[in-house]
């Protein structure tokens, strides 16, 4: 574990800075070699949108809602300004119980414009004074990394290269932050496949961090995108399912496994806050108000997609997702073999990570690949892959590189990853 | 006009105070008494609302853009995630061009999950430092003040009973603000039928408002709701229609054309900021790297269902709204009839105003009109009306109430003015 210095003073950053312009970078990369292939972004593969299909059954939740024939009611229901937190809270909660054993009730979700929407009403709320601070694993998530400088919320990095040492990483800096007179408020974990690095929070690890965050009141944003695309091994429960002490904002989307464009994801707030149910009440007032003037209410034409999707299903999407689950782990698998077949030979100074579901795996060099890198291997490669450093809040991630094997064919991942070990080759 | 000495330093306020918990006070009310007539909402009148035929739009949309028979493109397109500042930006700078005469390009413009997003982005975007200050009518809308806190965005609040003394309010307070050692960084304004006063800002008082702010290096968010919505009189030219500097970043919604649910909103960027056109491409990155944090993109289905209505009406939505134009007209004329049968001989101690358009129109009264005697109102008249002080940012505006007429019959006005005559009646 690495000793942190890292300044924890919030500040809402010009967001023009290199941190928050990744992205732009990557756009513009891509842009400029169309014709390379991309590892680097964790879209999920198309084939498996149904969207005439989908389109199809928002009937079926109006019907499920309003009963046929009332012209006036469906266009209510659907149409006009809706309830801020959402109208399908109860297919939701079904859903959340049967597919991550999670138990609420559809009063305590807050559907969302996205699960980004999610991230940044978390921090919004929850800091409010300047010395609250965010915890996070670094490397982690951009859409992270971006709400909290928009907000101007001071994120405190946890650097932990095995992720079982998180609760430790953690417990050091809270110590470190109470003493500097800061308000260690919540922490921000991706448990299952994390992005970008793939990797899992062991069950240990997870019972841990929930002790850990009760006795210090410490909450914890569990950002589960990835939890229905495990490959290999039995699942582990959510933080959410394992709660008992009121600790865990868990927060979910469709992106993954309906499509990205319904853009509704959702907060599941505990039934008590540490063991008060009015907190808990008051944390969702909070978050209503702070939506209504972001997004007012999310729309009531996609949450019906969602909501005609759940009702076909019969509450579950474990089946629906079944055929892009075994796509992605075929993919994986493939990529992989790829990596073994071009770069075996350097085991000792390439290593790949092979986890266990997600979108994602992780490549650790013996040199440095930043954005110099990353436009040299799509110029000279024609592969176009993402630095972890564009993830990482510290500087010492600038040896490894996150591969996403999500919407890419087996023709491509071959011959991507061919053009990637010849690049990584030439540079050793 | 009166002297200002409100506080300017920004502040993330507590969400759950008064300020900002009206919107839910409403709804206490509203649900306490569900027999009570309400004219507190200006929501869309749900018959015009054409739900199925929009929806069944959404494929002309898919055939304009991606021609037909390629599936893979339309599942990229609507499904897929999606180009942050959106995809229908030609088709809504077509209608702005035919509908508000304001010329701009489709790449100048970014779609937002409805108008609030619009502003929370405006306001995040431009005040990054703790001098900036936005000035603002007072009282305003409320979805305005709620963001502002959220972001802890100073407001500097410009009184101006008479709507067309905005640019003297404005220079006065700039020049205060200035010696305070403050930016003022923009100004909001509904310049057509304003939330929540109704009025309209004048002509001359709109050239005098842009060339100072041309002066000063000020933006004006113009904020246009209900300008399709006038009911007598000709139409004047938004302020970016005729803003010839570059300072104005206009704002518009397809709530009210065609139904709130839609949740589809945009902000245009004028081509230069004050003749700078670096200025200008610099600040739609900036909105799109905050958006990309806020909800990455705007959902493409709903995006879609106004691509598809404005397809199918040509460019302009003159010709769709025009029954529901005529309704809000009528709707209108019998609330101020109404109010004149009723209040009429009171006309020395109570006046209502009499709008060219728009969805509200206020009543002054004798005595104090707040959260008390709209809960007193509700109960004893069975009549839910909206407090100006729910909407000021100062103290002075507690005997005067907002009333809507946008989504209530014939009956339901002529029965609620009647009985909110009786509470006023009552009270004088």
């Amino acid at each position: 574990m690495i000793e942190m210095t890292h300044e924890v003073t919030p500040k809402k950053r010009d967001l023009g800075s290199s941190r928050l312009r990744g992205m732009n970078f990557l756009n513009e990369v891509s842009s400029t070699y169309p014709q390379a292939i991309s590892f680097a972004s964790g879209r999920p593969a198309e084939q498996f949108f149904r969207v005439e299909e989908w389109l199809g059954q928002i009937n079926a939740y109006v019907g499920h809602r309003a009963g046929s024939g009332d012209r006036h009611g469906t266009r209510n229901l659907l149409a006009q300004y809706g309830r801020t937190n959402g109208i399908i809270g109860e297919l939701v909660a079904r859903q959340v119980l049967a597919d991550e054993s999670i138990a609420c009730q559809g009063d305590s979700i807050v559907t969302t414009a996205g699960c980004q929407e999610a991230i940044a009403l978390c921090l919004g709320v929850l800091c409010r004074d300047e010395n609250d601070v965010v915890l996070v694993r670094s490397p982690t998530y951009i859409g992270l990394t971006g709400a909290a400088d928009l907000h101007g919320v001071a994120l405190a990095p946890l650097v932990c290269p095995a992720f079982d040492e998180l609760p430790d990483a953690l417990e050091h800096e809270v110590r470190r932050l109470r003493r500097l007179g800061k308000r260690p408020r919540a922490i921000y974990v991706i448990p299952d496949f994390d992005n970008p690095t793939g990797s899992v929070l062991g069950i240990g690890a997870r019972e841990r961090l929930l002790s850990l965050c009760a006795r210090e009141e410490i909450l914890i944003i569990e950002d589960n995108p990835y939890g229905m695309f495990r490959y290999e091994g039995e699942r582990l429960p959510p933080l959410a399912a394992l709660d008992r002490a009121g600790c865990t904002l868990y927060l979910g989307t469709y992106s993954k496994t309906l499509c990205p464009a319904v853009r509704v994801g959702f907060i599941v707030v505990p039934k008590t806050l540490f063991g008060r149910a009015d907190e808990a009440e008051r944390l969702i007032e909070r978050i209503s108000i702070a939506k209504s003037f972001v997004t007012c209410n999310t729309s009531q034409f996609t949450q019906a997609i969602v909501a005609g999707v759940l009702l076909a299903e019969g509450g579950s999407l474990a089946r629906m997702v079944e055929p892009a689950r075994a796509h992605y782990g075929k993919n994986l698998r493939h990529m992989v073999d790829s990596l073994k077949a071009t770069l075996g030979a350097r085991g000792d100074r390439v290593r790949w990570s092979h986890p266990s579901g997600g979108f994602f795996l992780t490549v650790d060099m013996p040199f440095r690949f930043k954005e110099e890198e990353v436009k040299l291997c799509a110029a000279q490669g024609g592969v176009v892959v993402m630095p972890m450093s564009f993830f990482a809040l510290t500087d010492d991630a600038d040896r490894s590189v996150r591969l996403a094997f999500s919407n890419v064919s087996f023709d491509q991942i071959e011959r991507g990853v061919g053009r990637f070990a010849d690049f990584v080759k030439s540079r050793i």
